[in-house]
């Protein structure tokens, strides 16, 4: 993920990557963080020291895990950085502990940075509102074979979002399975169909299927780029906004 | 397009069928309409008189030629019954006729009556707004083999939102041909591709492209069923408004 | 089904429409086949007597119920004239009787006379045992919100075909069933998913995912009218062959 | 690429990595190779002297460039080691010397490793010898916004195979440009359209396109993975074979 995120600050108008942390272990320490990315030398070499690296920056991109996450956003806290963090499972206390640190800065929090996803639920909650009751609603995801959950958390929103815009709860009318003689599709139901397969990143599409046409929404992610790509998005956002939690909606603007 | 029309009138929770009219010449002349549109039979005969037929009714759904149309509207106009027409090709002078009429009647004017295809171009410019420059946009669609233009009118509007929501001018952004060493894709094109064959009524699939993800939607058109549950849900939505003329974003309330 | 087949014979070169035959209470008896498929005026009458438009005729296309098959059967037996059905539903019995018909004329009986769908069997095949265990095989199909079974039987026979060239047992490896924390993917299953929505004809995709690629099969059906055309080449492919029962593995030469 | 390599050598059944070779002047030389691969520690250091460390191998596997190719075929022609190489770009003449050293070890020479992509030239000309003139041949591909030429080397060969299989002539048929009023699509022409944008890595669907039906195959690239996976396979094919130049058509067995 860290060659990611130094490919898109040194590829996004406004930002310049300042510095790069890694944990004391890693095997890279005190190497070009250019070169390891593949983005040519940028003279900057990696560091185990987050807050002598930010001393340098206004703003941290963090995509760790949850203790790493609350360690870092105390020192930019204390520093009067900003944070852009992708890390994800905070439980709530974890969560609590975050609100804590962004009363004093502008952090954005979001589980998933892509900008694609976000502009996605945007996109599902407009069409099942224009399209309404005359259109069936079916979702179907792809991921790689060693996922353990069907369907992704993303699939799951995707359906939520459009049984709320269309008054239903999503809950009672979400179908995982189709089998046999199963009868007529009800007027309500939202199938939620998963494939699994090789090393599939994600793909996403919702179906609302009318009498003699279709509308398709479709999401496919490629590579993990997309996340560097919507943290650095965030960053450039995030830049003069007062203290507090945000997450992609606020950045995407689709609040 | 008649049988269409009247299996959607009859599957349309809030609509009767209380007449059908063909041309004076028409075979079918005398038939009960449902028999002839596969939907059973249900006691209306086609007739060849249209202000007879007019009499029993609120609404009239037209689906001719322009010149047709106008006598139409003279009808409707004439007895105070509101109109739906999907027909197409109006010169400016017709049109200027056919708002004559509606200055006494509320009509429902719209070349393409789709529901899913106005529902993409609102869906479309939402996209353009929220992802902006950093998508490549790009325009693939597909129709018949007997198609005389490309690409498709439907396949210029869209690529004429997106332009008008990221702020460029279509007629110069528009990219229709690569082939050979064309060199890389600049920012601003919007590609414009089409697909020839068989039988097909109409796809239309608009990417945006970005790193690491994309966004893909689409609209496929499976059979002229389409304009006929379009009409059905423009008279719905007519019911209770004033003279005028409207089209189909004012139908779905996408203005 | 009738206006399909009509317009598939004139369209089709090396093929003529010499008569077309309806059940006797038909409102379309004496009516002009052409007019009534929409072709234009042919010059052949619809008629209730087979025998006496089989005269003239080499070979009757039959798409009807089993029981009426077997009556048509009967009347070209006896006049030694070859038969294309495309009836479905035969039971043992049916099947036998129809064999009975078959040693005195040429028949090729298909309930899918789909070009496409037996095409996509035999590309299927093939896929499976060039790509081998190394690519995870899914299955989605599409139909229309009134079917009642799934998956469809051309899905089903699409999973027996790629399960058979890989040496599995579909009724062993077909997955119909992701919800929750289900756990990896094995190597050996085949997902078999299904959406449902509007008037879907029926759409078929084969996945072949393997690391870093994948291959798609995909078919889709968008008007009846395939079931003609393919029914069109059978007639063309039977001329000259000796009685017996053919399929459309035969008419393409798949075997 | 050597990433992608070292972890589809680990999880090959049937190979096991006994070396990696970079160039001299490397900054990674002498790091573990199975670390850097994210593979995990292998116990293999990253060499410069690719004959010390063919002493311990079977076959090389080279992606590199057509001089270093022949440099590295001179020494396991010499050690009599097999050779599998995906490095593209081959003049005539090195094509010509890269056959003398095949002359003493077998070699696997294919610009495109990818089974599945091999596999769909196979599947491609099967598809149109079943289907024949009935179906109209169109080709979409789409690649990233850096890619210079269009359409891609693969698509055009997609397109030399369908068109070889139905008797036309490629260079001939092949439509690149669709604009305006441009007339009805011709029964022979092959459309070849291209999608640029992101950085997709390289998508191409060939399209059968017949009355009512489609046929739609697709090859999606995801990453260069598959590229390493092809050659994990051809190393497998390669044991016990003799000398000669092989390429993947002879590996997948469709010659």
């Amino acid at each position: 993920m860290g060659g990611h995120l130094i490919r898109a600050v040194v590829e996004t108008e406004g930002l310049e990557l300042t510095g790069a942390v890694e944990r004391p272990d890693h095997p890279q320490i005190g190497f070009d963080a250019g070169l390891v990315a593949g983005a040519g030398e940028l003279g900057v070499k990696i560091s185990d020291d987050l807050a002598a690296t930010m001393a340098n920056a206004d703003v941290l991109i963090d995509f760790t895990f949850p203790d790493v996450t609350l360690q870092n956003l105390a020192v930019c806290a204390e520093l009067g950085k900003m944070v852009v963090s992708g890390s994800t499972g905070f439980t709530p206390e974890q969560r609590a502990e975050a609100e804590k640190y962004a009363a004093k800065i502008p952090v954005v929090l979001a589980p998933n940075m892509s900008v694609g996803v976000n502009a996605c639920f945007k996109l599902l909650k407009e069409a099942a509102k224009i399209l309404g009751d005359g259109f069936d609603v079916e979702v179907v995801e792809l991921h790689h074979n060693k996922k353990k959950d069907s369907p992704s958390g993303t699939a799951v929103r995707m359906g939520e979002v459009v049984a709320d815009a269309l008054g239903r709860d999503y809950n009672k009318v979400a179908n995982f399975h189709r089998e046999g003689m199963c009868g007529e599709r009800s007027k309500e139901e939202i199938g939620m169909q998963t494939v699994r397969g090789g090393d599939i990143v994600g793909e996403h599409t919702v179906y609302f299927i009318g009498m003699g046409e279709r509308i398709e929404i479709s999401h496919r992610a490629m590579s993990r780029d997309m996340f560097a790509r919507g943290a650095a998005r965030a960053c450039l956002w995030l830049n003069g906004k007062g203290p507090g939690i945000y997450d992609m909606q606020d950045v995407l603007e689709l609040k």
